[in-house]
């Protein structure tokens, strides 16, 4: 296949790129990709009776048209250091500041349309310091047991990529 | 926000809607989202002197400009039956073709910006039956041992949220 261009089409928060090809046969293709800066996705743990608990979020997205459970995550800024934008969505989604981020991988979150990759962080040592959250965010922040949460991770209750990853990692970095 | 306008800027396998609004404060913001058919994920499961191993690909990714470890997977057909996406993809991708295809859950791939549903499937009863591969497909076939996958999903070294989400769904269902 022959690359005829390769332009932007849209920019906002990620922008989408679209490839031209000329075919063997002498067809045109197209083919999107979205370049994004990258997101960050925290798992916020509090001491609990039973175990820890984490901060989820009951989010409306609008992608979906639904509310969902998932865990605090958002968009890194343009050339923002990753602990720090971990530090800022932490403090925006749920009101709370950690005293330690430990790292628990990353994971693509799409890698057959976009590049967007995502760090998950461990946040430990909680306490209030929010930040004004963005325009168009819906959040509601519930309190659950990770190890219930972990069991819905594998059952499939919990159907969210990045939080059925940052859960798992979670709860065997904890050692549940 | 007052909506101002809704409008498909880009289609192809998937396609970009773009919403524009008018800010309280008068200026206008424009937010895209993926309008996606979904996707299958496969876990195919065969038997190994050390336990199951799983059907992984080594696959270039033109978003990424890199070569991943990750499931087998692929883009619903609009209106295809989910369990012939399923089949269809795994023929595709791995050459095999699986007696029985059970559910491992579903997930959201990016619900900031897409509406892309991946459902889980773990294939077992394998048998050559290979289908041509898409034309911009560039793929190796690779087992690995899945307790070794579940190792590598927990501790970051696979890194593909989908694969995170299939190898540790199918090592609980497996009882390992």
């Amino acid at each position: 296949m022959d690359l005829l261009q390769s332009r932007i089409v849209w920019e906002g928060k990620w922008r989408l790129r679209v490839d031209s090809f000329r075919l063997p046969d002498g067809r045109l293709y197209e083919r999107g990709r979205i370049e994004h800066p990258g997101a960050v996705v925290l798992v916020p743990v509090v001491p609990g009776e039973a175990g820890p608990a984490v901060l989820m979020l009951r989010q409306y997205r609008v992608a979906l048209d639904q509310t969902i459970l998932e865990l605090p995550a958002g968009t890194r800024e343009p050339d923002e250091p990753w602990l720090v934008c971990a530090q800022r969505e932490l403090r925006e989604e749920t009101g709370q500041r950690a005293e330690t981020l430990t790292p628990l991988g990353e994971v693509w979150a799409a890698p057959g349309l976009s590049n967007e990759r995502m760090a998950l962080f461990l946040a430990e040592g909680l306490s209030d310091d929010p930040l004004p959250m963005d325009m168009d965010e819906e959040i509601a922040v519930e309190p659950w047991p990770l190890a219930e949460l972990a069991t819905m991770a594998l059952d499939g209750r919990l159907d969210d990529a990045k939080s059925v990853a940052g859960i798992l990692r979670a709860a065997h970095h904890l050692g549940l």
